[in-house]
């Protein structure tokens, strides 16, 4: 066993878009487990559009990422010492181990994977933004067959287990993606009936056009990750009684704002009163007693190939940030992961 | 039986707040009733806000008022000439006769009232603002005993309701009202746990200070029915996994808007996100198969004087104008009604 292992730390806190200035690449000690911990061996780790959020210093629902501490992140990988009965060297586990080589944690914070499937998909389609997608939709879509539901990201690994789910659920469901190909994508591989590039559209009275034409009957149901432009562009054609589920804003992570987000409340309170709107605010944390559920609910589609995903691989930790910054953008097709060894 | 009916038509669409210039007292023909219709002689007819947002071309849940026609509204009266077999000469009954001293409409558009309440209370307490109340917190509140909910135009009628039976349930009951007398009453007459003064605060941040003083635990239910400043001091201090019930705007209701007006959706957005807000579009007529459940519930305690109720009474037709602009300015004191005869 080497003697090092290496992480990224956040060095200061981003202004705006986040720069490579903004983190710093350490070699630290190789831990050694105390009695009850593992030690792990990362093959992949997790880029997600929150870790943005965590990087400002404010009071959110987590507490926001420590200055010269390793950024946070999920991970996967192998045990090669274990402390812990329950775990022997050479299972495969998930954890949150940060942007790391190597994690040292509690045996209580590990998962066991199971070993038919491969490892990286405890990070998207069988991992956190997959069980997004699905808690969200199951505590607060309220989705009836022959409904529209309309997801962006569509290739995303949230958007397109929406999709996915929604599908299923006998919806039409139309996505958004940047890029022709994302969106051939979103029909081909994930089944979407229709998919409207964002990049075509310079505004949300342009956005709302496009979308209008692939939801001839309106919208039911708003899966947002989003915001900005996209989000202006479904308000005015959200159907009485549509539910949106405010679950993400990354057009808005990084401080940016655009006519959408500088829409007057007003306007808002008008719309959600006159077509009684439901708005609700999801966090998947607040759901995690049926991570099991859904395990169980979707991992056998997922074996089967029934349930389709996609990942973007990163190599090596030292190009995390690189990634990271791609994907803000919309760079990735597919759940964004790096592989770390 | 008089040759003639008086009733009041909206001459001309409101600029703004209205003026007596858009309303127009006219003399017309005493209608008589075909068969399967009936004629009442009102003794009472409904002043509500939602008034207001009718008077505008604009595509909303219901139809706008037309000009040139009688303004629609509630009205209780006596039956006086009856060509159904179901109505009698003298009965008691609800309809919506609109701004006008005699109605004639189908017997399948009435309601026979209770004979030991007073008319009028159908017209709040136990009508359409009560019913707003008891449907609203019951369909969206998710009331826990122990959590706190905030109502504002705390001694009108779908307000005093709303505390009332929020204390019922357990709750610590915040009232917002417009001077100290109505204060007073929303404690004295409401049983309010405390009631804020409007007045006394000239913006959203002093209203916030002002409402977390007597929310020290912050707000669980916000049922919304004024917009405005109010709003702009509920939002910040909105806990986790909160509750808006959006019933109406009155503050909004004439076009004005103001720094909680102007909001950017993208700061709601955030906080809906972060606090995982439910924001609940609420319109009492989606729930009236469930009238009868509200009658069944309320009425014993409006009869054996559990549940309170004031009303505010102008006298005459003539007078509604007056009494809907100030009612629109808070003027009022509990349910405004216009006795008609």
């Amino acid at each position: 066993m080497t003697d090092t292992m290496q992480r990224i730390v956040l060095a200061r806190r981003p202004q705006g878009f986040p720069v490579d200035a903004d983190f710093r690449l350490e070699d630290i000690d190789m831990p050694t487990p105390a009695e009850g911990e593992v030690l792990v061996r990362l093959s992949h780790m997790s880029l997600d559009p929150y870790m943005r959020g965590r990087m400002d210093y404010v009071k959110s629902y987590t507490a926001p990422q420590e200055l010269d501490q390793t950024m946070g992140a999920g991970g996967v990988g192998e045990v090669i010492a274990s402390k812990d009965a329950g775990f022997a060297v050479g299972d495969k586990v998930f954890g949150m181990f940060g942007w790391a080589s190597h994690g040292c944690v509690p045996a209580s914070q590990l998962r066991k994977l199971d070993p038919d499937l491969p490892p990286s998909t405890a990070l998207g389609v069988l991992g956190m933004p997959g069980f997004t997608a699905w808690s969200g939709l199951d505590a607060y879509g309220k989705m009836k067959a022959g409904e529209t539901l309309v997801v962006a990201a569509a290739t995303g690994p949230v958007g397109s287990m929406v999709g996915q789910l929604a599908k299923k659920a006998g919806l039409r469901v139309v996505g958004v993606a940047g890029g022709a190909e994302k969106c051939k994508m979103a029909v081909e591989t994930f089944g979407f009936d229709a998919c409207v590039d964002h990049r075509a559209y310079k505004n949300s009275i342009e956005m709302m056009e496009a979308l209008h034409a692939e939801c001839p009957d309106g919208i039911d149901v708003y899966f947002e990750n989003v915001g900005g432009q996209v989000l202006g562009g479904v308000l005015p054609i959200m159907n009485t009684y549509g539910r949106i589920i405010v679950c993400g804003m990354i057009a808005w992570y990084s401080g940016e704002s655009d006519d959408t987000g500088k829409m007057p409340l007003q306007k808002l309170w008008r719309m959600a009163l006159v077509k009684r709107l439901t708005i609700q605010g999801l966090l998947q944390t607040d759901h995690v007693d049926r991570f099991g559920e859904f395990l169980k609910d979707v991992a056998p589609g997922v074996k089967s190939g029934e349930i389709a995903y996609v990942e973007d691989v990163a190599e090596g930790l030292e190009n995390a940030p690189k990634a990271f910054f791609s994907m803000l953008k919309g760079g990735n097709t597919g759940k964004q992961v790096v592989k770390i060894s």
